[in-house]
């Protein structure tokens, strides 16, 4: 059996979706243990009322909650009896934990994998992966999301070839690697986009097809997205805004109008549809890949359903091995850095 | 009477959509007279089939046109011959002439207005500034949306000037300037980032409200959001991406669905409201700001009905004196560089 942490009070809904998403994987799983972290007698209050093995699921106690809203690496520094502080040190100090999950403050998150869990060696920066659907029914993989301001290209190299080991294990056979830029031409860019072109277009080991515009990430074309952390977080959250956008423009025109209100009711269907192909919940959470244990950053507002796909995710990647992985890619193809 | 060029040979419906543009142009204002630009024999050949007051639109003969598809800086050095660079050179030696505008390849239009026309004198760098629709009513201005690539934080400040004059002629009264950024605190982002954020919040000429982030440029909080070229590129074109793909996924998914296709005929008033909502031929074309003649970039699918918005988008910067105002504003500011 593995053991998974989950930082019972990060997100919304926590830590009742979290608790409940912990049950529903255990009792999908056998080989799954459970530990869930966060104040131990708020947590048994709900889990007495639940079914499940008892031997998959413990609790770690932690007193303190980290917010949105103080500082990041403040926060891991001094907060060490809140959930997420624990959780990476219970992950730390134990080789039977696979990893950790948590809904809670995405610099929180960040800052604690940094300095928690620590890089794998040879890794420049450990980078935030999301993996978002296409409009042609794949994924596609952003890396990186945010993590990392102020990039050099061997970063971003570094970012395509762990994304490209990630996105094999998501059962992708040869992933197609683009860069982010301003135009598709391979003299395009900045100083960093038209140096890190050449350090792409130079890696064997890359299935490198050139540089993409950011209106074509959903287009099914590319699987790994290559990007410094700033770009890549502009182009997953104005393509997340404007789809929200234009759904809720949509939905309020819809109410407004009489005849608008009884289309809807005959569009039920591709209303449906549309929301089931973009659903984020269905795509677990983005991963931060580089790091020595696995670690799934879970959307702020995850309900139960959305933490047994992070889950289910964390699992998948344990057994695809995604860290040997991700160390050997790196080291066939030469592009190990000095540790610091 | 003001003159304004028209590259003819510019877009995907030149020169027949740009020419019926120009003559409903000139039948909406008497005081505009406009040069086409581009083979005058084809030119004629339908002028000849059109009403309009002949002295209000003349031809500039060019036997070459720029495509897409070759290198910006070579063509408008080379091909002198060329609508386009022939419209670049009347401008620059006549007076009278207050801009032009031009649908043709954004690269050529570009490196035209840096290498033709010339930046006013004390500016960094020109930027282009695309306009586009909120969702609550208002518009927005990318600042820059793809110009300038490796900006530094004083070029983004005056970027933050010369948008916000912009938008005052456009009506807006106190343009409220956002920095494009990873997150709304203010210590956020890359080293840029951080650099312009001081600029901005100490300049007492903008009215600075802080950082913002990629999903909420269409919220209508922003008049004018200030990027380096590449962020603000990614920006746009992930919105405009986002947008196109989800309305594809609803016409592709109502086409397969014999019920959705009867709501849809419903809901033909909320689509039709939704297209003009979000209609990018409304809001005119990017403004290239800085330099010493206006330009603007039409959308490459222009119809004459976007050439009739460039036009009177040009005639209004003209009538409000918007490059005296840039001038004056980067003076009062004390933020004018020295020329290189």
């Amino acid at each position: 059996m593995v053991k998974i942490i989950l930082d019972a009070f990060g997100g919304d809904y926590s830590p009742n979706e979290v608790i409940l998403g912990a049950v529903e994987s255990v009792n999908k799983n056998p080989d799954i243990h459970i530990v869930l972290a966060g104040k131990e007698d708020e947590i048994y209050a709900q889990l007495d009322m639940l079914k499940y093995n008892e031997e998959q699921i413990s609790v770690l106690n932690a007193s303190e909650v980290i917010s949105n809203n103080e500082s990041a690496t403040q926060a891991i520094r001094t907060k060490k009896d809140s959930s997420l502080v624990r959780a990476f040190d219970y992950a730390k100090d134990n080789d039977d934990v696979i990893g950790i999950i948590s809904a809670g403050s995405t610099g929180a998150v960040l800052t604690g994998g940094f300095l928690k869990l620590g890089r794998l060696k040879g890794i420049h920066r450990p980078a935030l992966c999301p993996v978002f659907p296409t409009l042609v029914g794949g994924s596609v993989c952003i890396c990186d999301a945010g993590a990392n301001m102020d990039c050099k290209p061997e970063y971003l190299e570094q970012f395509a070839l762990m994304a490209s080991a990630y996105m094999k294990i998501l059962g992708v056979k040869k992933p197609r690697v683009a860069q982010l830029n301003v135009g598709t031409e391979d003299h395009k860019g900045d100083i960093r986009a038209k140096e890190t072109f050449e350090l792409l277009k130079g890696n064997k080991y890359l299935n490198f097809v050139g540089n993409m515009e950011a209106r074509d990430v959903m287009s099914g074309e590319f699987d790994v997205v290559v990007a410094d952390g700033f770009a890549g977080n502009v182009l997953l959250k104005s393509t997340e805004g404007a789809m929200k956008g234009i759904l809720n423009a949509l939905k309020e025109d819809i109410k407004s109008s009489f005849l608008s209100k009884i289309g809807a009711v005959f569009m039920k269907g591709t209303f449906d549809r549309l929301k089931a192909k973009f659903d984020y919940s269905k795509q677990g959470g983005a991963v931060l890949l580089g790091c020595k244990k696995l670690l799934v950053k879970a959307h702020g507002n995850s309900k139960a359903g959305s933490f047994v796909t992070c889950v289910e995710q964390l699992y998948a990647m344990h057994q695809g091995k995604l860290i040997d992985k991700i160390s050997k890619s790196l080291t066939d193809a030469g592009v190990k850095g000095e540790d610091e």
